[in-house]
């Protein structure tokens, strides 16, 4: 069988000036050629002296080319009569007796990813911007000690142990586990040994594998209303059912109702509830203990930055006061430090250790041992914690700078301020008649980057509005600047909503006239 | 109300020797009698003046003590009265509505773990030791050049901006991507945008992404029989039917029964095995690309370790002949340059990008941008190709130097090698009336650390017997002794053994005489 049809098409597409080596862009054309039927098969391919000279290159290329071919299956020799395209087209038979899917004329196209997978795009949370004024839940990372870490992180590398390069036995490097025990004993009030705190990649994956190894499909969530957006796409990634409960002044309020149906997790930021601020009263707290332990279900207490108080000591955490071994504790160093370190950690009753563990290195195969060491030694060294206090300083300053243009400009009966007396942001509540997505759109349009208070309920259309002020990580020089920009958005959306019909005017009116100075 | 009672128990319990702040100490104790009603609701506490006394310590331990447990809600100043413990306890009446989960008396005690997470406890893969001769799928780390590294990473560090230290948006650290896509092009023959490479932190979190995204409980995966444990073990965690499909000489081998169910996801190492190691035939990789087209399902590639082939070039990989989109490409770096590293890659069909980028913020969020921006200058720059060129050297090396020894040992009519042209590992096939498991357990305690392959089948009691003996991190000079010790258990399991009744006994003599040579 001749080929004249593969020397017009090789003459046609193959360019000895395109970049990158000739050998691959021969193969790939006689690849291509040979997938698409151009060479039938049997077709018996010219000799690569001949090919070689007709395409004007040299024969090592065309060598290349047939003997990658031939490793791969396309053509074979034939034992005295030259290389041919090997038959490897799919039989029909074969195929023949599968179900075909297509849909049929006139249905729906079948959407490309799957029902959980629709559903957490469609619920996704995470901010498009990370950086800049007022992003909520950023630490200032301009002021980490970076030339400090580099240090022992270069001094981590000088003679690393095979076992801290290969992959971890999981539960994380032990020293770490000790420095973070240390820790957590002196700054959090929490007694537990090394053994009880596991290393994670963040709060993401500790939340995880608690879904993973502690419930099953169907189960039950309760979590606070509002609350983080990543804890309730986790908790549906994993198939579990959530149950919004309310918050009030003393955090997570659940009524009979609630308690009728046990739950299997129940979801809290006691220290500094996520993302209004109040702190969890001791009733509170001893009531959901108490029927955590009574009903054996998991407290998962989200500490994420109680580090930052700025009225007085830290409060000690739920976990001090859990005798009956129910509740998993989650920290991170996402605030403390840098978010970009994805370094977490859980502090596990001691009955959940070893499937923590295993958990660990099953799902996610643990590592990182070098980052861990050098963390390690940055907390052991003492500069964690005094990098907590010197940014408690200055975040301090930057909210009290914030606190005041808020208060200089705004009715704080129209626009009250929320959840300042702690962490990295503080809530600006809006009257409800704003809708504070499209005014969050705005205002992140314009270079301040706020979030709408909305997105944390569970059903944004029967949410408080409002916004999330993240002032940890704007200079002090900036934060005038931005809030200028911020306030005459906000000002725009009281001014221009037609007054809901059951407001009262006289007060609408006083409101925005108080706005307008 | 009078308090002797605390007296007692402070000074009883009190220890100014013990380590870490007094004032915390006597925080925690007075805390504790409070919840452990030592002192009841009401009770009166001393003046800090007269605490300090009795205790014989300063006044501001006291008060320190008292301004927490105030702070906290456990007491409360009543004005001009002093200060009384608060009424916190839980209230029976909101208990009592609630249901009571005890187990009756007589029933089984609930397990601690799900069901979901029993059985990923009870399937787990991960190996109890990670370093040492003969741990498969583990390169040379030692050899890793961490000095080159580490300079690397000083530049990297030596100006963060901000946007590398917070959160990342997700697909990962742009120039990143664009050496990797450049790479794959010149060495995988892969053609793909920077935009389609997602950044992961392993072969794990890709495959977990695949299946948040693409996958419904219930929904149905091919997988090879024998495959790494980790797919079997992230599949059943995401609550999906798992269908063992056999591989023959040419790879995954499906039948008529196979191809009447049609799965959602088909996983496949066409580059090389694993763990049995043949290349996947043209033939077999355009049928099932065929099938996976026609039916509209994902075709997962995993080319773990295809950088390491020792005779001949690399095989391109089927996502480039994917020309329905239906081919999702598993890259990592835990091969070719270290496992604790946890960066690996997807590359993503179009249509499917935005979707991954959203899921890594969701379920994982991103960072590690200053890891990815050291890794891809690394690349960059050269250090990697020149890395895996390097390695490749030496791991057929230390391969020729184990074959050598296995060839004089054994007969390879009663014990086979397979897999031996590419990777970092071997299999050693046993007579059938071997058991691997027992086997490896006693080799691995004698410091030889291989692992059976019946670990790899879906059902090990029905699955060939053998060993996986990684030769990649063992150093030539332990080579040989690390061999002998195996060697001697092997034998030891061959000569023991009753042989089978259905054997033949001339042969199964033959084969011991041969061993003991």
């Amino acid at each position: 069988m001749k080929t004249p049809i593969l020397s017009d098409y090789l003459l046609q597409h193959f360019d000895k000036q395109s970049p990158g080596p000739s050998n691959q862009q021969l193969y790939r054309l006689l690849r291509k050629a040979i997938l698409d039927r151009v060479l039938q098969v049997d077709a018996r391919l010219p000799s690569s002296r001949d090919l070689a000279r007709e395409l004007a290159t040299c024969r090592n290329t065309v060598l290349y080319a047939y003997d990658q071919l031939r490793a791969e299956g396309y053509i074979e020799g034939r034992s005295g009569s030259g290389t041919f395209v090997t038959d490897t087209a799919p039989q029909e038979g074969a195929l023949n007796q599968t179900p075909m899917s297509h849909a049929p004329l006139g249905a729906q196209v079948a959407p490309i990813l799957s029902r959980r997978g629709q559903e957490l795009v469609a619920h996704a949370g995470a901010a498009a911007q990370q950086w800049g004024p007022f992003v909520p839940g950023v630490p200032d990372v301009v002021q980490f000690p970076h030339q400090t870490w580099s240090r022992i992180q270069k001094k981590v590398w000088r003679r690393p142990s095979p076992d801290s390069l290969t992959y971890a036995q999981g539960g994380g490097y032990l020293p770490l586990r000790v420095a973070l025990a240390d820790y957590l004993k002196v700054a959090r009030c929490i007694d537990c040994s090394p053994e009880q705190v596991v290393i994670t990649t963040g709060i993401h994956q500790s939340i995880d594998l608690c879904m993973r190894l502690l419930s099953d499909p169907g189960d039950l969530a309760w979590v606070e209303d509002p609350c983080y957006w990543g804890t309730r796409n986790l908790l549906r990634a994993s198939g579990l059912n959530i149950r919004p409960v309310p918050v009030d002044a003393e955090g997570m309020c659940p009524g009979p109702a609630d308690f009728a149906a046990v739950p299997r997790f129940i979801f809290l930021t006691p220290s500094h509830q996520y993302p209004l601020g109040m702190v969890m009263s001791l009733a509170r707290r001893r009531l959901l203990l108490e029927y955590a332990s009574r009903n054996d279900c998991w407290i998962i207490e989200d500490d994420y930055d109680s580090e930052f108080r700025y009225n007085g000591r830290p409060l000690a955490p739920l976990q001090g006061l859990d005798s009956a071994e129910r509740v998993i504790y989650l920290g991170t160093f996402s605030k403390t430090l840098y978010p970009g370190l994805r370094v977490g950690y859980l502090v596990l009753p001691r009955a959940l250790v070893r499937s923590f563990v295993t958990g660990v290195n099953e799902l996610h195969r643990a590592g990182t041992i070098q980052t861990q060491a050098t963390l390690a030694e940055f907390i052991t060294e003492g500069f964690f914690t005094s990098h907590i206090r010197r940014m408690r300083t200055t975040y301090a300053r930057r909210l009290g700078l914030l606190q005041q243009l808020i208060n200089k400009r705004f009715d704080p009966s129209v626009v009250q301020t929320i959840g300042s007396d702690a962490g990295l942001h503080l809530v600006l509540q809006l009257p409800d008649y704003c809708n504070d997505q499209e005014l969050a759109a705005k205002a992140t349009h314009a270079g301040v980057a706020v979030r709408p208070l909305s997105l944390y309920y569970h059903d944004a259309t029967r949410s408080a509005q409002g916004l999330l002020l993240g002032y940890a990580c704007v200079h002090e020089s900036q934060i005038a600047p931005a809030f200028e920009v911020l306030a005459r958005h906000i000002e725009h959306e009281l001014w221009n909503k037609p007054a809901p019909l059951s407001r009262n005017d006289a007060e609408y009116r006083a409101s925005r006239n108080k706005a307008v100075l």
